[in-house]
């Protein structure tokens, strides 16, 4: 079987970056939505609210791992645009990598709808409706709880977004205290964790346009209609535009206040030595896609 | 008492092998289905279901780590196959793998029902019933919810352990971002625990045709008769049969998407030592059994 | 962008680390009383008890890996004071901490009840009150259980910060058993789950002076009025002194059982050179600040 | 405060070993009978039986940061018992040991008493009972389920503490998969935790001597009476016996099963290089005391 495989081998580097940033949003999406299906579905037997915030995370955690070293893992379209205005993530690429993104979220919705097929039609009495006491267009997508506005759910999404970007900004910053090697996806899954105990209440934690709008065409299509979009006073659009803001407010704060401030490396005789040291290392990493890293300032 | 013990060593590798695989499945399973005696038979106060996740997940970890130094610890004759079929375990091992593991599950549920027998014949008033109120079988092996399908029990099991498998080759893909040295036990854990959060109410996560069918047995021949094998529309296949096949789709899916494309390694003079460095490593390791890696492809 | 961030490179040190305790708590208090904000709006229903653990746990987590490459996160003048006291910080940077921590402490419980507005107004029926069934001060600060008693409060607090300052002196010991490089954040944040776990339901195990009085003056100043200073027989003043001296209790237990009685170091050969290979890394690491370390005696 | 505090250095190994197990224990029964003591007085409003499950995991593992670079945290009598026979621990030390094991959890189960005086008074109506409706004996030490048999209690403790017992010789076997360096307390935490989660109904799961005798003989002296000996159908033997049986059984068994079998170590020039290193390390650490780990059988 070997050998059939290695004939569907591509040389192209985007194609397999954006097979990867697919395959990481669909692991991510499929154990995420699933959980959500799962404590729907069994209305609340077999999961609670916590099992959604450990399945969110862990389904963000092996999604990087799936695709970190290939793609470098952003799995959401904030983060990617937050990158590029950093000047760390090229704008060329990034409209392949949110359409991977989207398209992963899509069809892994998808996923869950045909292994939850029993489940959703036993549950809602085979009629899919997205609100009232058996609606499941929240198994896919976000929805704002009734007392929210507008204002507040904008709100809301540009400080969850923020709060994830200081951490994963944090995480991968080699001059303060970064992640352990290899831990990062666990870290990243646990800040998905606490913004989803502490900021999933009001509009169920986004955080990533293309984890909502992704499942939620999903559910356009395949039989909840036009409601989707409709619903919650047209909501569809604030997990689409608010957290690209917040990804954006997060990145400023975490500059201002943080990496702006490294100061500038002197190079000693062992410096040199280290610095020679890395220079071998990134040049045998150099298939490696870029890495949300702050890469410290070259003295001149 | 170290002088009687050192009499006992064999040489046999193979025997080694099935000792780590039976003793690392007995682990997992002792802990898993001790869980679930737990859960039923406290009804509910001293655990629910998010701590038979959490029990499978750390059952799952502290048998991988029980014998992946000796065996490799597959603990899973889906992922034992699968392995074959990629062409990195031996076709003629896989039989003693396999019984190894069944048994070692057999064994354990058999432990799990003489720690838990007061309990159980407290619990169920004394008379073994498969479902019902005080039904107790679902202790040791799966069984469908109500709604599911035949076929949808199959898409669940496929799907379930095609995302195992998925996760399981990232976490041991050395060219791609592998789990840190020496917490693969534990990832793989968390792999379990996610699926079991997002695809457990179906049919209770088998993944896993050793699990799910040397618990069946023993309650077979323990007490619960032949209703266990025709239970559920005679469920029993679908968790032997399905998750094979999922093992094999998601190895698929993996190596399509990922591995496939990894590209060729160039071998500079750094390169080259490293590559030495390498060798040495490994004749040092070559004790060591078959793990789950993907050896990157020698350049010719 | 980078261009005109690199402008706002400041070069003081001190004002380089309070910028990194501020940022700290912020993520601290943030995911802590965001999580409070959830389980008490959504009465239960999106979280329980063990979520506002596990937020404060990972709210202390990203804490540090905010700021610890550049402050040492302390994060709580309690844990600055001791340091103080054992001679690890200088007296002289103690009221600048402490401020920052405060602040930071105050503008997250600013950003909660932002973030939170609609849910808290729909909540309380727009009249926020410090106790009753829809009490809300609660969520920002830590209040006394009806049945403690002021000499019960403060004991509390005195065993819960002596607990805590044990576990982070034991976690950064060189010479015992320290945590592994990079996931010191992460059992510290451990630690603050075990003591919620266990030392959380006489009156919220505040554990740290600017985590409850930051909060509380913002709570006054925001419309819950000086009621949050008399509430609980005037129990505010607990949390802020109490918490210091625990502080100080666990140092001495720490110090007096397990550190004082390190051996002295031999330096024999072997040990020269790695000490030489030491001094060059903190020579590299000088920028860095006073970390939490029992630094070993030097033979004289 | 320094100089004070070194006056009190301690030159002799054994003194500072008991104070490390001491310490150790102590702080595991802290947060593990505290865990208790919040559930049962705040009537699961502020934890349930998971809080219980992951208060004693987390005290573990704190109990064995703090004491593990000292006195090899075995910070249970059946442990230190086990290694005895096994022939990795002095026979003379183990008295010592155990008493300051036994004394660490009496002087823990005070404090818990004494942080929780209000909530106890207040919870039990200032009637101290050790059954019952309000029965607070079960704070402190363990008692069977009402339908658990003597023999069924023995065969419980004895199969829990097997278990333990594997998996703590499989975490530290070099010659398997072991442990990664200083996550050892993490993991030892977590077969604490999961034996909790699938074996803690039946009789509170104990495994330990020590943190089942020394809170029984508190609750005695401080107000319970000897009814906590005369519980359970004289119960309290059992934690103390049992499981040492079941420490001698695991070690049997993971002896058996996998030790015995590691093939002997051959030297080829590059292993006798890295023999060299690793005894320049053990030189080094040389104040170090019996740690659980498997020594490789030397070539002669």
């Amino acid at each position: 079987m070997d050998r059939v495989l290695k004939k569907c081998h591509i040389r192209n580097r985007l194609v397999r970056e954006c097979f990867a940033e697919f395959l990481g949003v669909y692991i991510l999406i499929l154990f995420g939505c699933g959980s959500v299906a799962q404590v729907t579905t069994s209305k609340n037997s077999k999961g609670e609210y916590l099992s959604i915030n450990l399945a969110f995370a862990l389904g963000t955690t092996f999604g990087i791992y799936v695709s970190k070293g290939i793609s470098g893992a952003h799995l959401n379209p904030a983060v990617s645009l937050s990158l590029c205005f950093l000047g760390r993530f090229p704008w060329t690429r990034l409209p392949f990598y949110i359409i991977s993104q989207v398209f992963g979220a899509f069809l892994a919705a998808a996923t869950v709808a045909l292994q939850y097929f029993d489940a959703i039609i036993y549950y809602s009495g085979d009629h899919l409706t997205v609100s009232g006491p058996t609606g499941t267009a929240g198994i896919f997508s976000t929805y704002p709880a009734e007392y929210l506005s507008v204002w507040g759910g904008v709100v809301d999404q540009v400080i969850g977004t923020a709060a994830l970007m200081v951490c994963v900004l944090a995480l991968g910053d080699n001059r303060n205290f970064p992640a352990p090697p290899g831990l990062e996806p666990v870290l990243v899954g646990a800040v998905v964790m606490v913004i989803g105990l502490s900021m999933g209440s009001n509009s169920g934690y986004a955080l990533n346009p293309a984890r909502d709008l992704g499942p939620r065409i999903f559910t356009c299509i395949a039989g909840w209609g036009t409601e989707v979009f409709r619903a919650g006073a047209g909501w569809w659009w604030i997990p689409v535009v608010a957290t690209c803001v917040g990804g954006l407010v997060g990145s400023l704060i975490y500059e201002l206040l943080i990496a702006v401030h490294h100061p500038e490396q002197k190079l000693t005789k062992t410096n040199n030595n280290q610095h020679n040291l890395e220079l071998e290392v990134s040049q045998k990493e150099s298939d490696k896609p870029d890495q949300i890293k702050v890469i410290p300032e070259q003295t001149k």
